[in-house]
C-alpha cells in the first residue's frame, strides 16, 4: 500500500498524481474498513479524501494550520498523521477519538465535535499569527451543514483583511439530516454558475498587467456584471476572496485552486467552494442516509424512538403540538412525525440558539413545541432558555436526548450537564424516565404541562420494558421496599441499580425519582429516615440532583440526613471516549461497581 | 400635549401629519425628560421616535404583533401604549421596565434584553398565526448592531416564504460601541445606493400589469442588472424583499413606505432599510457616545475601571496580553487599553459566542486572552466555555462583569448565573474581588494563570479601598477573628457583611473567601469547627459558591458541619428591576438585613 510509505505527512508530497489518486482509494478503503468495525462517521469521510489528500499535498502540514469544523471530515487526515494504529479501535479507550483533538496529534490544532466553530477558532490563530510576526497559513475546512450555525456569521464578520487565511467549503449538499433553509438554496445557486470560475480567472490575469488605479475601476465594472450573469455572493460580501464551485473529488482540479490560493500574496480570506458527494466510494453509503452520517447498532427501541412514537400519537389528537429541531430528525427519533406532520415539524439546522427562541416565539401564540436536541447542543442554547423561556414562564418542552454518557463519541458530545444548567431554572420541570413506559407516560404529562417549561431527559440507549404499577405518575416511584440501604436513582440507571441488587443479592429499598425538579421530598424523606445509607444516583455532573436534593434539605431543615448521604455522580473531568458501559463503570455507576458497593 | 389625547395606540391614526411631528417633538422631550431622572438608554430610543410613530399609524396594533430587538428601542412604544405612569418611575420598582415585557403590556410580545433574538421569535410567532389560519402581521425591530449577533443569521436562513413578516432596520449605524465588521462596511455600502429604490418602484409597477412568466424573466434581468449597479443584497439572497434605505426620521417617507408593504400581499418576508441617527433631537446625546447609549451615575471608580487600569499597565511589559469584548469595550473598562494596544485589542460586536472560541484560538498560540463580557451575556457562550476552553484546558481569561444583582437593567440582565456555570468546570480557576487592591491582585494573578482558564467576577459597584495585609492572595483572607457566627462572603458582598457588623455591634469573625474555586477548605474548617453558625454569602443563585463548598464537604467526610451551615444566595426568580441596595435586600443580603440577621 502506498499508505504504509507514509510514515510523516511529507512523504506524501514525493507522489505522483496517479499514486496520490491510488492513496484516496486506499483511504476509502481504510475508512470504510475501520467505521464498519468500530462505528464512526463515514459519509463526510468518505467525502472529504480528496479534499484532505490535495490539502496535504499542497499546504505544508508542519506549519500551516487546519481547524476542522465538527471533524466529522477528519478520518484522512488522521491516517495522514501517523494514527493508523490508533484508528484500528477508533472511538474506543485505546483507539483515536472520533473527532479531532490537539492532546492525540501535534497536527491537531483543535477539538471540533460542535459545528461552527472552526472559522472562530482559525480566526484567533490567524490573528495570534499576525501578532507574532509569522505567516503561515490558517485553513478552516467546513462543511456546508455548519453554515446553518450562527457563529460561522459572527466569525465572518470579523475576518475581512485576514491575510494567509483560507476556508475549504466542503459542500456535500446535505448536514446531518439535510442542509435546510435560504443557505441551501443559496450554495446549489452558486453551483449553477461554476462557468464563472474561469471567467474570473482570465479577468484577474488581464487585470494583473493594467496600471492599479485602472485595473481598480475595470474590476469593480467587472464584479458588478459578474453578479448580473453569476448571481450575488454573500461571501464577497463578507469581505471574503470566493472561488467556485470545484468538484471535490478532482484531485487535479484540487491541488491547481490550492496551489494558487497558496502562492498569491493574499491581501484578504480566501473560500473555496467544494463539492464533494457524501459517501463518496462506498455504493452502499452513498444511497443510504442514516449510514451516511453515523454508523450505530442500535436495535431500534431507544428511548427517541419511545418518543418519537409517543408523540405521533399525541399530535393525531391534539393540533397544538408542534415539534422543533436542529439537524437532528432521525437522532430525535423525529423522522415519523416529519412525516406525518409535516407543516407542524420544524428542522432549523444546526442553530440551537435560534431553536430555543422560535419555539418560545410559538408558544406565546399557544402551540405546544417540543424542542429536540441533544444534551451535549442543548448548552448551546442556555442563555435563550433563561432570557426568552425562562423569564416568560413559556410553556416550551424540551427532549433532551443523549442525555448522559456519551459513548464512543466521547468528551465533546458528553451529555452531563443539562440538569445542572436546568435546575437552576424555578417553575421548570425535569424528568427522566427508566423505562418505556415511564417514557410514554412523561412525555404525555409535558403535552398537558401548558404554564411553565418542562424537559425530559434520557441517553442514548435502549428503553426497557420494566414496569410496574405507578401509583402518582408524579411521584417517586417505590420499585423496592428493601433495607438499611435507600438507592435513589434517576432515569435509565434503575437499570443499573436493578443488575446490582441481583449480582449483589442484598435486599436495599429502590426508588426511581422520575421527577428531578420538582423532586418528591415526601417519599424521600419517609424512607431517608428509616435507612442507614442513602445513595443517590446521577448520569450527570455534580450540581445537577445532587444539588436540589441538597437546597431541599437545607430548607427543609433536614440536616441531621446529611452524614447518611453518599452521591455517584459523573467526574468533571473529560469524559474518554468509550462504551457507556465503561464510562458508567469509571464513575461507579455501572450494575457492578454498584453491586460492589452494596456487598462492602 | 398631543400625548394627552392618546389614551389607546388606535388615537394616533386620527392625527394629521403635522401633529404626528409635533407628537414625535413631544416623545422626544418626554424620553429625555425620564432618561436623565431615572436613567436608561437615550439615543436609541430618540433615533428611533418617527419609526415607531410610522409603524403605529400604519399597523393595527391591536393585532398586527411588534417584536422589539434588545429593546433599547422601545421607550417611545412605552410612551404610546398606556404606559406614561409606569415611564415616570422607569428603571424603578414602581415603574417600567427598560425593556419590553408582556407581563407589563399587551402590547409587548416578547421580553427583549438580549440582542439578535427577535427575528427567531417573531418567526415562531409567524408560523403560529399561519398555523391557525390567522393573518396579522409580524414587525421584528431590529437595530444594526443585533446584525452582529448569529442568531440573526440562523433565523433569517429559515425565513425564507413566510408572509406578513416585515424586519425594520433601525440602522443608526453604531452599535452599544460602535458596529463593527463586514456588515456594517456592507450596510454603508447599501447606504451608498438609496437612488436604487425608486428605479426599483418603477420596475415593479412595470412589472405587475405583464403577463406572470414575462414579468418573471424581466425580473430577474433586471435583478442582475440592479446588483450591477448597486451591488448585491445579503437580505434577498437569505428571501427577503429588501427595501432601502430610507430617511428614518422623514415620517411621510415612513409612512409611505410601511403602507406599501402592509398593503402587498406579501410572499415572502420583507426587510425595511432605514437609516437613523442616534440621539436625534438632543444634541447633548448625539455627540457623546457614552450618554448614547446608557446613562447611569458612576463615580468612575467601578470594578470595572479598576480592571482596566490594570490590564493597560499589565499590557505594556507582556506583549502576550489581547483583549477581546463582545460589543461592551466602555462598559467593560477596556477603552483605555483600546486606544493604548489598537492593534491588541478585539471588539468582535454582540457576538458572545465567536469571541470565547475567537479568544481559545489566540490561546493555543501562546497568546493571553482576556475575554471581558458582562455575566448575563457570557451566558450566550456556556457550551464555547465548554468545547472549546474547557476540553482543550486552554488559559482563557474571563472578566466577568456587571456579574451579581442588574440593578435597574432588571431581570434580563441579572448577572447571577455565572458561578453556577463554571463551577461545572474543573481546572478552572474562579475569583470574585472585594476591593479595589483585591481586584489589582486577581488580575494580575491571572495574568500569570497560562496552564487553565480563570475568571474573574465583580458586580457593577464601586470597589472600595478597604485592604488589610493580604498574606498568600490565593488563600481565603480572615478580616476579623470573633467568636459564635462565622460569616463567609466573596466579592463586593463584603461591604455588606462590615455594614452590618457595625449596625449590629457583633463580634462576628468574618472570612473574604477571595477564590471560589479552588475555595480554600483549609481556612474554612480551621474556623468552622470554633464557631457554632456558619453564613456563606453568595451574589448569585444557589448552586455557585454552595455548590463547591457542598461538595467539598462531601468529599472530605466533614458531614458534621452540615447543621451549622446557613447559605444566602440570590432567588432563582426573576430579579424586580430596582436599585442593587434594594435586590440585595431582597435576598437578605443588604447590609440591613444581614445586622437584623446577626442580632438575632
Amino acid at each position: 500500500m502506498i499508505l504504509d510509505a507514509i510514515s510523516k505527512p511529507s512523504d506524501l508530497k514525493r507522489l505522483s498524481i496517479t499514486q496520490l489518486k491510488e492513496l484516496c482509494a486506499e483511504l476509502r478503503n481504510e475508512i470504510v474498513r475501520i467505521v464498519y468495525k468500530n462505528g464512526g462517521h463515514l459519509g463526510s469521510n468518505l467525502g472529504s479524501v480528496e479534499l484532505i489528500v490535495a490539502a496535504h499535498y499542497v499546504f505544508d502540514i508542519e506549519c500551516d494550520k487546519f481547524i476542522f469544523d465538527v471533524g466529522h471530515q477528519s478520518y484522512a487526515h488522521k491516517l495522514l498523521t501517523g494514527r493508523r494504529e490508533l484508528m484500528e479501535n477508533l472511538r474506543t479507550v485505546e483507539g483515536a477519538a472520533g473527532f479531532p483533538d490537539p492532546s492525540e496529534s501535534k497536527y491537531d490544532h483543535f477539538i471540533a465535535g460542535h459545528a461552527s466553530t472552526s472559522l472562530s477558532a482559525a480566526l484567533g490563530i490567524a490573528k495570534a499569527r499576525d501578532l507574532a510576526g509569522l505567516n503561515y497559513k490558517v485553513l478552516s475546512i467546513l462543511g456546508d451543514g455548519s453554515l446553518s450555525g450562527g457563529m460561522i456569521y459572527e466569525a465572518m464578520n470579523n475576518a475581512a483583511g485576514t491575510s494567509n487565511f483560507i476556508v475549504i467549503l466542503n459542500d456535500n449538499q446535505m448536514s446531518i439530516s439535510e442542509s435546510v433553509g435560504a443557505m441551501r438554496r443559496y450554495l446549489s445557486k452558486l453551483l449553477a454558475s461554476r462557468g464563472g470560475l474561469s471567467f474570473r480567472r482570465m479577468i484577474s490575469r488581464l487585470l494583473s498587467v493594467l496600471p492599479r488605479r485602472l485595473s481598480k475601476q475595470i474590476e469593480t465594472f467587472v464584479k458588478g456584471i459578474m453578479s448580473a450573469i453569476y448571481g450575488n455572493n454573500i461571501f464577497e460580501e463578507f469581505g471574503f476572496q470566493y472561488i467556485g464551485a470545484i468538484d471535490g473529488h478532482n484531485l487535479e482540479e484540487l491541488i491547481k485552486v490550492f496551489e494558487n490560493v497558496r502562492d498569491v500574496a493574499t491581501y484578504k480570506p480566501v473560500l473555496i467552494h467544494t463539492l464533494t458527494e457524501k459517501g463518496k466510494g462506498c455504493p452502499e453509503a452513498e444511497h443510504d442516509a442514516t449510514k451516511l452520517h453515523g454508523l450505530d447498532k442500535s436495535k431500534g427501541n431507544r428511548f427517541a424512538d419511545v418518543f418519537g412514537k409517543t408523540i405521533v400519537r399525541l399530535a393525531e389528537r391534539d393540533s397544538k403540538i408542534v415539534c422543533i429541531t436542529a439537524a437532528m430528525k432521525t437522532g430525535t427519533g423525529l423522522a415519523n412525525f416529519a412525516i406525518a406532520f409535516p407543516e407542524r415539524f420544524f428542522d432549523v439546522g444546526i442553530a440551537e440558539e435560534h431553536a430555543v427562541t422560535f419555539a418560545a416565539g410559538l408558544a406565546t401564540q399557544g402551540f405546544k413545541p417540543f424542542v429536540c436536541i441533544y444534551s451535549t447542543f442543548l448548552q448551546r442554547a442556555f442563555d435563550q432558555i433563561f432570557h426568552d423561556v425562562v423569564l416568560q414562564n413559556l410553556p416550551v418542552r424540551f427532549v433532551v436526548d443523549k442525555a448522559g454518557f456519551p459513548g464512543n463519541d466521547g468528551k465533546t458530545h458528553a451529555g452531563l450537564y443539562d440538569v445542572s444548567l436546568l435546575q437552576n431554572f424555578p417553575n421548570f420541570t425535569i424528568m427522566s424516565p427508566s423505562s418505556r413506559m415511564e417514557c410514554e407516560r412523561m412525555v404525555e404529562f409535558m403535552a398537558n404541562c401548558d404554564n411553565a417549561p418542562s424537559a425530559i431527559r434520557f441517553p442514548k440507549a435502549e428503553a426497557t420494558d420494566y414496569d410496574v404499577e405507578c401509583g402518582d405518575a408524579t411521584k417517586s416511584r417505590v420499585v423496592a421496599e428493601g433495607s438499611r440501604v435507600l438507592i435513589i436513582s434517576t432515569g435509565a440507571l434503575l437499570e443499573e441499580v436493578l443488575k446490582a441488587v441481583e449480582i449483589s443479592g442484598t435486599t436495599p429499598t429502590m426508588i426511581d425519582a422520575r421527577f428531578i425538579q420538582p423532586f418528591d421530598f415526601a417519599t424521600f424523606y419517609r424512607y431517608a429516615k428509616t435507612h442507614e445509607k442513602i445513595i443517590v444516583l446521577e448520569e450527570g455532573v455534580w450540581g445537577g440532583v445532587s444539588n436540589v436534593i441538597l437546597q431541599g434539605i437545607l430548607d427543609d431543615g433536614q440536616m441531621h440526613l446529611f452524614p447518611k448521604l453518599h452521591f455517584l455522580t459523573a467526574s468533571k473531568k473529560p469524559v474518554v471516549h468509550a462504551s457507556r458501559t465503561e464510562q458508567l463503570h469509571v464513575s461507579q455507576l455501572s450494575a457492578e461497581a454498584l453491586a460492589k458497593a452494596l456487598i462492602e
